[in-house]
């Protein structure tokens, strides 16, 4: 419906995750009247985001150089290491300050409907560094929906048998949250996983 | 929290109109992981719409030329105008097909909490046109808000006392929708508004 140019941005920016048409359109006008300079720079920080950004060879984590930041930390515990899905879940973690081992990424969870199996996450890289290294722990921190269960469930049997001490992370009532608004399932665990106050 | 190329890319996602946190780290890994050639084209986009497009000299359109192709075009009636807010709503009115006329796009509405008085609109550039050209009639079609409402009024008192027909597009029901769920200004304006069926 606009002119060449317009339309173009407006093409390309629908096709990023969760820009719909409107939000595209709304993107593109800002573009348009926004200064020059504000524009360069989020040029600028595409290019420079394809040109430098890569994957931590040992844990899949985002990085700048061959290993990223939490790898190169020599603070860091090797002997605990932190299963997720995704670059995102590590700083999710890393903001609650609770956790000072390292990292495994995966690259995503067992999906059969999308999918993706246990051979498109880095399990294989996770069970090189076992040997690797003196683990005292593996933290699964999968996301507590079925796919990451699933994920828990496959490395469990996988790692039990390692006689390596293999935990996940707990389920139950959100903090700060309404025990009316929590889903069954939630509630369910959240029973389940009841700890004793009075020991 | 992020390595700095991404985090610097979350930034300025950020800046853009309607993304929020989440949907800028969101985009952020989506441009990591996406094939190159897809960050260059929407890279390339950007570049273009920052160099190419401009607005056009006659009626504030979007253009690619000096005109916008609507006012280059010599099957679009001149002397029918029909004032907007902005590029998009010549989009929204284009779609309808139902207007054959020519456009003049304000750049926006009156809005004394926002600062913005008809001086920094281009009701100048309108009155311009009508000392150029034969106008039949003016459609007023900003929009039906308490800005797009003010601006009206202040556009039909100052192009009233010209002896040209000022007209603004019908307020009412949406088509398609629910009586019941009509606000009470809505429903008060299809009562005003109504036509008879009998006459």
């Amino acid at each position: 419906m606009y002119e060449g140019a317009v339309q173009d941005l407006i093409d390309e920016l629908g096709r990023l995750p969760g820009v719909g048409p409107k939000s595209a359109q709304r993107i593109a006008f800002h573009i348009l009247q926004a200064d020059q300079a504000d524009v360069s720079r989020l040029v600028e920080a595409l290019n420079q985001v394809k040109a430098k950004v890569r994957f931590c060879v040992v844990c899949g984590n985002v990085a700048e150089a061959e290993q990223c930041r939490i790898c190169q930390d020599p603070r860091r515990d090797p002997g605990l290491i932190c299963v997720v899905e995704e670059p995102k879940d590590v700083v999710a973690i890393e903001r609650t300050r609770e956790f000072r081992g390292r990292y495994h990424v995966l690259g995503g969870a067992i999906s059969p409907i999308d999918g993706i199996g246990p051979d498109d996450l880095r399990i294989t890289e996770l069970m090189a560094r076992l040997g690797s290294t003196e683990i005292t722990e593996i933290i699964i921190a999968t996301d507590p929906n079925l796919e990451g269960e699933a994920t828990a469930s496959y490395l469990a049997r996988l790692l039990g048998p390692l006689g390596l001490r293999v935990s996940r992370l707990a389920s139950g009532l959100p903090v700060g949250g309404d025990l009316e608004y929590a889903d069954e399932v939630t509630l369910g665990r959240a029973f389940e996983g009841r700890r004793m106050l009075n020991v």
